[in-house]
């Protein structure tokens, strides 16, 4: 294979990306290649030898333990269990939680063989013993697999003497009822809150 | 910025891709840096170090002159001259064609400041000429700047003994008439041709 096929190869492979993607992404960079081919380079090369998984919370970064792990300035008595570093992410652009995380690395499924001790809950029963906190807030994604888990980590904690929350389901912001499948309906229905 | 921030960047200045889908690259790539990331770095470096620009024809390969013009098998009389390396590599995936390609490197444009002068046209020629080529085929988009860099480049090839040829317009295989916009169906019309 040539040069060229086999970078159109390696970007068809990353999520999200066809053969028609990467051919166009690969044709851009090979044009313009001291602007954009190298400068990829170099930053690929810096995450390959830079980041790493923080041993605490999973978080990736460019430190161990991760920046947010390692400010001073965030609520140490509440944890926030994500699935994904994914999910993490997408909480911290939200600017809504200034505790701590913890990732699982994924949900149970009995399909894909995930027991609990592949999870990483045992690091975080031993997170919560040792920093002394005070609410777990269980952010799974809202889907079967996610909420299974969530169920098995909940029944994990209820020895512990933390406070277990989960994310409130309903309408997302800017939902129109229309649109919107029976499940949130129904959900957002029984836990309808009396207007203030 | 963060090395995780600065590739998040990089990527999400790639053609088609946005910060969420460089993100997701992103993890993707990081998660699994062994089998993703550093085969991904060794394929850019070899683009970087051994692909060229082909100096007769404009394509980009690993060699000077690129396979296409190395092969003694194709066709020495025809020359198919399209606006960028991807019309190329869309042709030359068809299968369709087996000749000569002459890539213009862009289109004419007097917003974009592009003159004949900036295009490969006086390479054409000189090609041509040295090659002893019977047919052009222009194989431009059908965009108002394609047709009317076409119609320049037809005009500069007046003069000289070639065969000068463009694209069937019309329906595109697999087309619905009732999809089609008014400018087609009209091209269409206009060139029917008698059914055998």
């Amino acid at each position: 294979m040539s040069p060229l096929d086999q970078l159109i190869h390696h970007f068809s492979k990353l999520p999200g990306l066809g053969p028609r993607s990467a051919r166009r992404i690969v044709l851009h960079l090979v044009k313009r290649r001291d602007v954009t081919l190298q400068p990829l380079i170099d930053s690929l090369e810096q995450a390959m030898t830079k980041v790493c998984t923080c041993s605490d919370c999973g978080n990736l970064d460019a430190a161990d333990p991760c920046s947010i792990c390692n400010d001073a300035r965030r609520d140490q008595t509440k944890i926030c269990v994500v699935e994904d570093v994914a999910d993490l992410w997408a909480l911290e652009r939200s600017g809504a939680f200034r505790g701590l995380y913890h990732v699982l690395g994924g949900t149970l499924s009995a399909l894909d063989g995930v027991r609990p001790e592949d999870l990483r809950i045992g690091s975080l029963l031993r997170r919560i013993e040792e920093l002394n906190i005070g609410e777990v807030i269980l952010a799974l994604n809202a889907t079967v697999e996610g909420q299974t888990t969530a169920h098995y980590v909940a029944e994990r904690l209820a020895e512990q003497p933390v406070v277990v929350s989960h994310l409130a389901h309903g309408l997302p912001v800017g939902g129109e009822l229309d649109y919107l499948d029976d499940g949130t309906l129904m959900t957002a229905l029984q836990s309808r809150r009396k207007s203030a």
